[in-house]
């Protein structure tokens, strides 16, 4: 059982720049605890942060994953081509905003990526990761048992 | 430590009606699940479903718990009476909808009540209310830790 | 065979208030006058006016007729809720309006509920409360026949 | 005591063209039934199909008739010419739609001619014309009573 | 020297229906009184009233006039065809209304044709075919001289 | 002489529960103080505050008062039932907000009761109430004088 | 103490134009009322009317009053920079309108200005004036008490 | 009897600046062709071009014309209070532009002052205040005969 | 095999009038051509043009040809009788623009009937209808392979 | 002669993925028939397909073809860099979709790179890109010819 | 060589009223800076600040200069006449804000005077001026260069 | 003191492609220019220009610079990915167009990335990254002094 888990574009500097509003956690660490709390529940996590789109398109293709987490940055906003890659490749998938997009501009509120996923986790900052790992436990255990 | 669970307008005859949409799992048998889910991690569970927005107003007003899981029905797509009791009682809301909301009529896509919601969990049937459970325990173990 | 007939909020002083724009027959007399329409055809007539859109939830959830003739007032306009209740029900619905709602202010032309509804009477009075039992009995008929 | 019972552009086909959509009563059938149901009450039927909005709108230039039962087919989205037509008769309209026309695509749930009509019914098939003469015999009674 | 006047649907009744609204001058004493005026400067009239798009659109295509006077009736509002064949015969365009559109209903604000003609006539009831005719009468000395 | 003070959903937890937007200045002082005011002028006050739109508009049903002060609370921006009830009652409306609703989210922008007031009072904080007292006065004197 | 009044463009002629909508009273007339009322209470009333924007501006600037009444007639519509000065004088403002500017063109419904008004005073024809008299003087109370 | 002759913003330089959009023929020369027009049927002319919305309101304020012809320039998309102004006057209204705003950028083709005309004239270039002052014969001629 | 050409509104006239955007290629010319296109792969080919909407439509409702070629003209953008006609005749329909739609004026880029096409050639001039008339060859063999 | 075949992302599992959709023709089946197409009138055949949006314009840079055949799968909808690259090429484009985009999800409906080109395909599977080929050649014998 | 520097509504008070927002240096101040900034290369500088969108046309209209640098304060959004001023003159047009209009209300975002504006300085403070001034000393370079 | 050039997708074929758009001097000799420029004042400068949005924002997320000068070609229009890296990269940013794009198609006159800018310059062709360079040596003046 393996879970993929994809950060977008300025997903890198999380907790070095503007940590008033992302916070101080690097994205090291988060991928560190993620992988943990899946380890509890023996299920492994592969891991992608890029800032091209076609990228992390590239990785979905290959599909040798069963549950997708993503971050996609503002790619969430505008990448129709990320989104028909979440529906193509057939897992089920969790999205995770650090911030509360609706509490935002405006162009945030949207999400054209969320609509492939089966959960939308916002606001809850990088514990948003961990909640995203037990739902993914869920899924699994739905999709095993 | 209590979880609040709210269920809005014409949820009293899920698993009767409509199950080709909603499925076949009734109320009862969901807040029993959920219950038995809270119960694991010592957390208490109180249940209200009501066809009266005023109604559920009234409950959240009074408030003696410490998270709400709220499947707002219909009224999520209007009641800004709602959202604003949500937002008055100060307590972490997770939001659930049993279909897609975002794949079906225009209007169903837009959530009112979701913007106070740190959690919005939908398309998972009545799973999504299970997934609801150990966000709420999630929730409550940041509350306590 | 039995028909609900709902009235919703501000129906109740019928010919009482505004008779220059609603007319000056009360509620009374047309809830009687559709009885005895529906008595020629040996149909039953079951009656209810709020102003609560929970109590005609409610009523419609205890599905006890076969057809439900409902003016929903200015709930007509915004009640999703009230829209999934008349849909839930899985009988044959028949709107009324007394005014000629696309003559009048741009928000009353957009009618939510009268998606759920087979037939839409507008503009026609108190007769319309009569037209919509002619084309109940017609239902009605469909349906035994 | 004369009605005058219009259709428009592409009904000509009906019952031999996508039955599955618009059922497999033929036109022809349709008058016959119309005609009988209004014989009845003693009420004379004149009909006319034609694809051409000038014909149409000729035809309700020549005031020979009490009541106007018209299914404009697709001209009820775009034809305010038509609808100047029928307000300018002066003589009570009902509108016909054989299918739903809310449920279908965005442009069929806007109707510029029902705005000059009393009654609207949509979603009941070929027995939708029926009801429409049904309410015709209705408003031919108010107009002679 | 030859002007075509052209008018469009519903104004063969002119005169006949709705006068509150439309004055009670009937179109033939309209037409006699334009060519009167005309006559007054050598030019000849040319009239066609059609309820059919395609016939105000065959009657332009044979160009045998110098300016172009026309009322096109609710056609004005939809018809992108009769535009092209307004702008296809190349010849000045004085379009009339006998209401000030611009008051009434928000679609008869909007005029399609208008945008093919060189001046734009409201609100004067039959006297704006007058003040039509003068204009043409301009134009065609503009042409002339 | 008698006011009715009608207060809609969430008001009842007024200076209990997020002082920081609506001031900490609970109902019951606000509805004591309003009383005195009115008292001074030998006007009546009769208050209800209610979670139930259905509650509200029972109470201004009952026409036992000469003008209505009232502040909707979210009912504002969404109920046309409570309009239609405020616009039956037929007795002149003033309208109250505690904050400046042009200034919050822009939902809040829009009050649908609004058009039913004759006066309109923001921004004010629990002091609009004692103005809305002064004009209820004013109107008083207008339709006694 | 001292209350600015500002009349906009248009305002010069009232009660001698247009009575039937905007009544029959004089500007000078309301001026007088208004500086009775505010004399009781020991006020000081300052008068201007002009058609040009940017006179109210220039008014607006020296700063020597304490609360702003103001009707600015249509510029209420359009002004952003009248609105930047009402903003800019950091005084209280009470936007008064003669009609019930929610009932009348759509252009009309929207005030710019009413942004930067504390209190939004509409549909009480010339005695709005006074009513906005009264809540100067509680404003200037709250700003001495 | 005399017409008032308006000239709005930008069009003291007519004939001068951009001859290639608004041709060569001065603002002087326009207006002596105007008054010899009118001259022709004993109509005086009283002419007035600024740059001021305020001065040209104060103008119409001074009632002492039969009938106006204007070219508010940019003023016709935005200027209410003008609006405002040309319906308080209770005269004839008769806009000109010189080029045809139909067919230029998008915020040209809506003419808010417009409204307030009986009749429009674009396109014509200086010509179309011939025409202007042609239909204000006719208009002082009705107005008289 | 046989493919009907349909030419809609003002088409009759190409290669004479504005020659500058159309071409000046006749539509008689066009129809020999596409004629031995056709002819070359044994196809037989109808044609009609008409200004008249309802006219085309009474053609398409004979069902007696295998493929639609169609340059709608303007009504392209407006008629959904045409659209549901093209969908009621059940073969396959390749829509032909001279101009390139996307270039021209906004209300040109939107095409109604092209919903009902298979495939849509644009801004290749009098070409165009010879590539539709490969692509018919296509489909035909589709159709008989 | 050089023909550039474009498939942008998510096209390189055709064939593989949700085939109940896209059919099951596998893209380099695809790419072979458009070849031998091509061949059979002598014209060459270069083909890229890529995740990578920058990629596609990095292709496009280098103008070594002739004709551009492009899938521009979602970035048809959003890319402008793609739409300036292919204008920018100065070459023919023909733009394909193996569904018909007008029928799917609403943001499908609108391509934006579509308006660089000259032709547009829909609905035909993977015989589009045939067609396509067809028309290239057509397209290559107008340039040659 | 001269620069013209012209100043909008409400800027006479810069440094004065709301210095949080707008900085404390006054106009004088920046209006000195510019000056020596431009004397520096030879260039002359005119200024006028007015609360009169009449009074900077009228400026404008004097072509007495080479470049224009406006702050046009709030007419920005609205003024088509300031538009068309600044088009018809000519010369090259600097347009500055002090704040950063993208970042505030959204009528701000709006500039309806920078589509005649060559360059355009939003967000730097009075230190924008300067950069105005340094590249209007480009430009002036430009032309004499 | 560092400068960094960025140069988005289509920009390496400056001065060769349309050059009657963009104009004939290639992005070589622009980046020549503007080091040139920027080394009168002491400021080293990096360039980068890349068809890829993730290999620009790749290079901004290193960040060994002081100022960004930006020309994002048409990812201007819809990159909220390369927004939030402008942000994030926490150094003031001058965004630079060639041509005015409030003069072009609709799609151009908005800019997300212009948000995230400090200056914005529009149609200079090359010599607007001039002007851009002595912006730049401002902005570093002020950030040095």
């Amino acid at each position: 059982m393996k879970v993929l888990l994809l950060n977008g574009p300025n997903l890198a500097t999380l907790g070095r720049r503007q940590p008033e509003i992302y916070g101080s956690t690097t994205l090291a660490e988060i991928v560190e605890a993620v992988a943990g709390r899946l380890a509890a529940r023996s299920i492994e996590l592969d891991h992608l942060q890029s800032n091209h789109e076609g990228a992390l398109i590239d990785r979905l293709e290959r599909v040798d994953y069963d549950v997708v987490i993503i971050n996609p940055g503002a790619l969430a906003h505008t990448s129709y081509a990320l989104f028909d890659a979440l529906v193509a490749c057939q897992r089920p998938v969790i999205e995770v905003h650090l911030t509360d997009i609706a509490a935002r501009e405006k162009w945030r509120r949207r999400s054209v990526t969320a609509r492939a996923a089966k959960e939308l986790i916002t606001g809850r900052g990088w514990r948003g990761y961990l909640d995203a790992a037990d739902l993914a436990g869920n899924l699994a255990a739905d999709l095993t048992g």
